[in-house]
């Protein structure tokens, strides 16, 4: 699974179309600036980690995409321009401003230090900075994954949530399908049950076809199925991903992973949220985490069919909140850190 | 709203089609026991209640259709052979079996009584058990409403699940939902959250219609959510209906009920389950009854729409088991049965 690839003999980079599997394999070209934001925008490319690395790439583009740049200074004010065009695509994506942000920094520091005295060396820089954010991501995924083994036996059935597979992060690996993956590379029997994840269905759309290319046995089951599985003994661990972690150990993510924890906790089955440490949010408490909602018709319609009254009353919350003393571990690129939360998160995360 | 209606003048079951709600309201004449029982398999009739009287008139049809039935020998043969049909239609459906049994021990009695000397006293006697079935259903839900009530304050927002309201039951009128609508009858302000219930959408396609149908506040909720409108205080009590309750309080119903109770328990919210004693099995023991699955596509597909890879592995169990401890009370038309249940059940079913 590749779904992001930049091609440096054409200077493209190639993504693959999240916004229509797992119904059409498409993979669009990207050779400029604006393509690229169009493709975050349209969430062809989407999930925070892989925004973060097209961004990157997008800011590659911005100057080989662009031959009136003749001095060094053009080069930085493109750079800045394309910054502010890539950062509006999607507003909410921290990952987005981090990864411009990443290379205009660069770019600067390379041309007052001397370090690039052409365009061309600052491309390369810039190429080799822009890698470096895909391969650093990657390297959390195996380092996550390792870790993730470690609570795997053979012939485990994970139940996970949502999709936090390698296309959200854009490297192919994943964070909480990271250690199944490497499982199975490693000749273990594993296999997934994916909730469909409504209503966004990345369970069914992206979860499910993530795990079939890569030949790894995946059930989908509807997300009111997900306490009779775990019930019936038919899940051996839960795996799911985060978007932001307290200090205290409040896992914030998906719609949906809250229920899961406390069922699994009830029925003494281990619950891991899987996420690198700059998904880590020390400062903020619980109650000052606002959940975002999103548009009503996200419910009462799927793919664009209704499957409810036109004018029904709705609330679509994005995200849920789990407390700590429902999560067996949280697994990080730095090592798994167990309970009491408030003691040990702090400790590795600043490791 | 009237879901089940019989017209003595021509012999016609007459029933609102619930897999074409909200967005079709079509009435089908069902005139013999084959499009009934193929009635109750494609769940254009559904919910347990609803099942029991269409299965209840089932039997009568199964005279009035077929002419060939001339002793009443041949009558009680054809009964048996009706019964067969009809209970295969649904095989977790305990209200079915009750039903077909409780009319087929009518028409027995009668013929060996002397009651029924001819077919067709034999039919004016099964029509008028079939209408007890619906009277006694309609009266049951009166009384199990105003029991519920008792544990509804002015204000309250009840979370249910799939629906369990006068579609299902086929009065109009509802187990779980009756305590709401009587409230609202009362004047009280009373509002329902109803999650969609995947695979089949009764939430958002039935409950939030009747609700609507009968304006009382309704909020529609992906089955995601269930856990967090909990979490967040924004839910009172849980009620939900049941499809078979056993001698020790264990409750299956419709797939997702269980994380409703679990997560309910968990933050001190009551789970109350509402059912008619009809409903409760005192024979069996939980591991003895098996869940029914259900076609794949249910869960591949949305109203027709593919929403995953078309050969994806899928699990689509109907109905989960919901434990006794997770459970304050459950209410029937004799009265609210507390803990511990393996006492009280047997005591006040048996009334």
């Amino acid at each position: 699974l590749l779904p992001i690839i930049w091609k440096d003999e054409n200077n493209t980079l190639t993504i693959l179309d999240q916004s229509l599997l797992p119904f059409q394999k498409v993979y669009v070209d990207l050779k400029d600036v604006d393509s690229t934001a169009l493709a975050i925008k349209n969430m062809q490319v989407r999930g925070a980690p892989a925004i973060g690395i097209t961004a990157g790439y997008g800011m590659v583009l911005a100057l080989t995409s662009n031959k009136n740049v003749k001095t060094l200074d053009e080069a930085i004010r493109e750079l800045t321009r394309a910054k502010a065009i890539l950062d509006s695509a999607r507003p909410t994506a921290v990952n987005l401003v981090w990864a411009t942000s990443r290379m205009l920094t660069l770019a600067k520091n390379a041309v007052e230090n001397g370090n690039a005295k052409t365009i061309n060396e600052l491309i390369d820089l810039m190429k080799v900075e822009a890698k470096r954010i895909f391969d650093e991501e990657y390297d959390a995924e195996i380092q996550m994954g390792l870790y993730g083994l470690e609570k795997l036996n053979d012939s485990d059935t994970v139940l996970t949530q949502c999709n936090a597979g390698g296309l959200a992060t854009g490297t192919g690996l994943g964070t909480a399908l990271s250690p199944v993956k490497l499982a199975k590379a490693l000749g273990m029997n594993v296999s997934v049950i994916a909730p469909e994840t409504r209503p966004w269905l990345q369970g069914s759309r992206l979860t499910v076809y993530e795990l079939m290319e890569e030949g790894i046995k995946v059930t989908l089951i509807t997300d009111t199925a997900v306490g009779l599985v775990m019930y019936r003994g038919m899940v051996n661990s839960v795996m799911v991903g985060a978007d932001r972690i307290l200090r205290d150990g409040h896992v914030f993510n998906k719609i949906g992973t809250y229920k899961e924890a406390v069922i699994a906790h009830e029925l003494g089955i281990p619950f891991y949220a899987l996420a690198p440490t700059s998904s880590f949010d020390l400062k903020s408490n619980v109650n000052e985490i606002k959940i975002e909602e999103r548009d009503p018709n996200e419910v009462r319609t799927i793919r664009g069919i209704p499957i409810a009254p036109e004018n029904v009353n709705v609330y679509n919350p994005v995200f849920d909140v789990t407390p700590p003393k429902y999560i067996a571990g949280i697994i990080t690129e730095k090592g798994i850190i167990y309970p009491p939360f408030h003691e040990n998160i702090k400790r590795i995360v600043e490791r």
